[in-house]
C-alpha cells in the first residue's frame, strides 16, 4: 500500500544547497518527499532503480536538479509517466544557460516542466509540486491558496517598510 | 457544478497553427479543453474574467502560448493557483529565445511549468497537462502509460524502415 | 485636483539600491515621484489599483524596474496608456539579459520605453522621465538642458585632471 | 514660429518597409511627422544639422531606426534633449540581436527610449510618441486611450472567430 | 567472437539525411558501422540494450547525433566506456546552438566527444572515428593520412579554378 | 622505437591549474604523458615542431587546452591525424563561450574531439583519451571500466551521506 | 623588387560571393590585390608558404576570411606582423557567430582587425585596407576621402527620392 | 608642421587602467600617442573637434574604448577616414558582449578594426596600431618583428620553467 509524495533527485550532492529552497517550500505545505543523489550519467541503473521503486511507493512527482548538461529531468522523463519538473542549476562558467536549454528543449512526447535557473527555480519546483498535487487533493490546493494570500500581504507590508526608510 | 477541463490561452490567434499540436494532445486522451485568444497585455481585464471563471468551472491545468516578451503564462500563473504550463513560441526575430526566457524565468512563488520552444513545447504541454491531471484520475494516466508503450514501438519501427533504406 | 507626478515601482524592495538612481536624477530636476513595491506576479491587483489611482491622482509616467521574466512594465504598460519606463534588473544568473528580452521585446500596441539593464538604465529613467515631461513642462526641459552642457564640462575636466596623471 | 511633429530617422532607405509600421500608427493619430534617412557613421554632419533644425521647428520626439552597430538613435540622443525613441532593425546575420544591445545599452545621462526589433518595434515606437506627446497633448491622449479600446474589441472578436473555427 | 565497427545512433530518422554524411566518410575508409534509430528519453531501454549488446559484438567507438536538449550521446556515454562522438543537430528554432550546450558540456568522468553542429560535424564524426581505430589499427590510420593529403590538392586545385575565374 | 604516451599541450602557462585535472585523471590509469606550452599564434613554428616529433615518438592522441579564440586544438588538429581533444578555456570575459566555439566548430576533414569549458572538460579530456587508448590496449579499457563502476559506488556513498544529514 | 599589395584568403572557395565586396572596393581604390584559397586546417602549410612569399613580394595588408571556427586570420597573424583583417563569414547555423568570436578574440600579442559578419564586413575589409595603405601612400588616402564625401551625397540623394516617395 | 601619432580615446576615465596595456604597447615601441576621455553621447563636439585637430596634426590612428552601447569607435570612424581601432570594454553585466557587437558591426563603408573585448583587446591595440605604421615606417616594423621573435623565446622559457615543475 502506497502513499502520496514528491522525489527529488539531484545529480550532485553538491546542488542541496539550492534545493533546500524546494524542501523547505513542500515542508511549508506539509507535503511528504524523499531526496535522493542520482546522477543521469554516472549512475543510469540506479536513477532508473529508483524511479521505478517510487514511483510503485506512491511518488507523483518527481523534482530533478542537475547543472551543465543536465540530463537528469529528461532521462527521469523518459523513465516514467508522472510528471517532472526540471530544476537547471547554475554551476558553471554558462551559469546555467547550458542547464536550461538541456532541461526544457525536451522532444514532443517527453515533456518536463522546467522553471527557472538556481534559487528561484528550486523554490518554484516546490510551488509546483503542491500545485499538481493540489489538483487531486483539495486540501494541499487550499494550502496553496491561503500561502499566495498571505504572500501579498507581505510583499505590501515590505512596501510599508520601505516608505518609512524613503521619507 | 464543474468538470474537469484544461484551458488553452494564447496572446494572438496567429498561434493556433503551433498550438494544434496540444489540441490534438489532449483529443488523443479525451481530455475537454477551451481555447481562448486572451493577452496578458492587450486585454488583461478579459483574460482575468477568462481564468475566475474557467477555475470556478472546474479548469484545472491551464496552457498559455505567447512570443516575444511572453508574458502570459506568467500573468495567469499570478491570477490563480491552479499549475500554468507555459509554450515559448518563435514568432519574432529571436526566434523564441526571448519568449523562453520571458516565461522561465519566473521568481519564486509564482512557478510556470516551461516546456520547449514552438511545436515540440506545443505537443509536450497537452503530454504534462494529461501526466498532470493523470495524478488525480488514474484513467487518464493508464492512457498516458499506455501512449507511451505505442510509441516506443512506433519509434522502432522506424528504425526498421530505416533499416531497408540502408542497405 | 491632480499634479504632476512620476511612478516608480519596482518587483522587489531589493531593486530598490539600484533604483535610487532614478530616484536622484529625478530629484536633481525637482520632479514630484512616488516609489512602491508591486509585483506583476505576487500583487497583480495592489499593482493594477495603484496605476489607476496613481494616473487618476496625475502620474504622467511610469517607471518599472524588475528583475528575471521582468514582466512589470509590460503588465503597467496594458494597465495604462501614460508612457512606461522599463529598468531591467541584473539580479539573476542570466546578469539582466532575461530581464532585458522580458522587458523590450513587447508586441505591437502595448509600448515599454526599455533602458539599460541595471545603474546605468535606472539612471537614465530618470532622464527619459525628464525628457518626457519637459516635452509639456519647458522649466523642466530647461533644466534637462542645463544639466547636459554641465556635464559636457565635467566630462572634459576629468580628462584633464587624467592628462596631469599621465604626464 | 514653431508646430509639434515627429521626426523619424533611419540609417537607411532599406528600413522604409519596416518604418512604414511606425507611419501608419502616427498617421492615426493624426501626429505631424518628417521622414528622413541619415547615417550616424556616414552622414554624421547632415543628421546632426536636422536634429538641431527639427528641434528648433518643433520637433518634440525623434524615432530612430537602425540595424546592426545601430548608433543612430545613441547619436540623436547625444545632440538633444528631447525623448529619443530607438528602433533595432533586424537585417544582418545576428537577426537584430546587435542592433538592440547597440540601441539599448546606453551609459547613464544620455537615454534612448527602446522598443522591440523589427515590426512590432516600429509599430510601438509609433504608440509611444503618441503617449509621450499625449502627457502634454490631452486631445492625443485620449485618441491613444480609444484605440486602446478599440483593440480589446478587435481581439475578443478574433477570439469569437476562432471559437467558430475550432468547432 | 566479434569484429570491430562504429554504431551510429540517432534520436529520429529524421537526423538520417544530416547523417549521411558520417555514412560517407565510414564508408570511405572502408570502416564497418551500423545505423540505429535509438532515442535517449523515448526508448531508453532499447538504446541500452542495443549499447550493451553492440559493445559485446565489437563496436568500439559510438557516434550519437540529436537535437534540442540532445541527451542520446551523453546517456550512451553513461552506459559505455568505449569512446563516444556527439553530433549536435540543428533541427528547432535555436538552430543546434541548445544541441550543442546538450551535448559538450558533460559532467566530470563521463566525456562526450564533440563536434560541430549540423554537417559539418556529421562529417567530422566520421573522421574521429576513424582516427580512434587508427589508434590501434595502422592501416586505418595510414587511409586517414592518405585522404587528408589528397585534400590538400584538391583544395588548392580548387585555388587554381578560382584564379582562372578571377582574371 | 616508440613508446605511447599523450600530449597535453596549452596555449599559456596560466591554464596549467585547469588542466591539472587532466594529468590527474591520466596518473590515475598510468598512462604516460608530456605537457608543453605552444601556442598556436605566439609559436606556431615551435606547436608543430612539436607534434611533428611528439607524433614520431609515439604519441597517440593530443589534448590541447586553450581560451578566448581558443585556435590550438584546430591548429594541431590540421597538423597531425592523431585524435585530438579540445579543452576550452573560461579565462576571459565571455567566460569560455568563444573558446567552445572557436574549438567545437571545425569544418569538416578536421575534427577535434571537444569537451566541457574548464574543469569538468579538463577532467573528461584525461577520461576521454583513456577510452581513446583503451581501443587498442585491453589493460586500460579495463581500468577505466573498473574506475566507473568505483564512481558508481562513490556517488551513492555521498547520497547516503546525505540522507544522514537530511534526517 | 616588390610592389605593394593586399591579399585576400578565404578558407573555401565557397567564400568567394561575399568576398567579391572585398574585391570590388579594393578595385575602386586601384589598389593591386591577390585572392588565394588557403585554409589554416586543410592546407597550413601552403597557407604559410604563401604568406611568407606574399610578404616578400610586397604585400602590406592580409585579408583573411573565413566561417565556423573560423582561424585563418589568426593564423595568418601569427605569421606575419603586417596587419590582419579579418572577415567572418556567416554559413554556418550559428549565422557568423562562432565565426566572429573565433576571429575577434585573440590574446595578447597577436592583432587581428576584425569587421562586421559577412557582406558589411567583406565591404568593410577592403576599406579598412585601403585605409592602413593611405598612412603611408597620400594618393590612397585623397581617394579614400574623396569617397566618402561621395557617399555623403549619394546617401542624401537616397533620401530626397524617399522624400519624393512618401508625399 | 605635423608629426606621426596615435590618438587613444576612451568614452569615461573608468576606462583608463584596461587600455594602460595600450598605452604600454605604445610605449615599447617608441610611438608618439595621446590620450583623451571623449564620449561619443556626452561629448560628440569636442570629440568631433578633437579628431579634426588631431588628423590635422598628424595623428595616423585612432584608438577608441568604450563599454555598454559602445559607439565611440564608430563615430569617430564616422568622422575620419584615418584607420580606428575599437576595444570593447567589459564593464557592464553583459561582461563587453555588448560592447564588442556595438564596435564591431558596422555598416559597409565606415570600418572599424576590432580587437578583442577588455584587456587583450586593449594590448592588441597597440600592436595593431605600430603594424598599421609600419607599412609606413620599415623601423616600426622591425620593432614588431624583434619583439613578437622575443616573445617567442619568452614563452618557450615559460614551457620549460613549468617543466621543472611538473618533474
Amino acid at each position: 500500500m502506497s502513499s502520496t509524495f514528491v522525489a527529488i533527485l539531484m545529480g550532485s550532492d553538491s546542488d542541496l544547497p539550492v534545493m533546500q529552497a524546494t524542501i523547505s517550500v513542500l515542508k511549508t505545505f506539509g507535503i511528504e518527499h524523499e531526496v535522493r543523489v542520482r546522477s543521469a550519467h554516472r549512475t543510469p541503473d540506479a536513477a532508473k532503480a529508483y524511479v521505478k521503486d517510487a514511483e510503485e511507493r506512491g511518488c507523483k512527482v518527481f523534482i530533478c536538479a542537475a547543472g551543465l548538461a543536465a540530463h537528469l529531468a529528461g532521462a527521469v522523463a523518459g523513465m516514467t509517466t508522472r510528471p517532472v519538473i526540471g530544476v537547471p542549476i547554475d554551476n558553471g562558467p554558462l551559469q546555467g544557460h547550458d542547464a536550461l536549454l538541456s532541461t526544457v528543449m525536451m522532444p514532443g512526447g517527453i515533456p518536463v516542466a522546467t522553471v527557472a535557473i538556481g534559487k528561484a527555480g528550486a523554490k518554484n519546483a516546490g510551488y509546483l509540486a503542491a500545485q499538481i498535487l493540489g489538483v487531486a487533493d483539495q486540501s494541499i490546493a487550499e494550502k496553496v491558496k491561503a500561502e499566495r494570500a498571505a504572500n501579498v500581504i507581505a510583499l505590501l507590508a515590505k512596501d510599508e517598510a520601505m516608505q518609512a526608510k524613503l521619507t
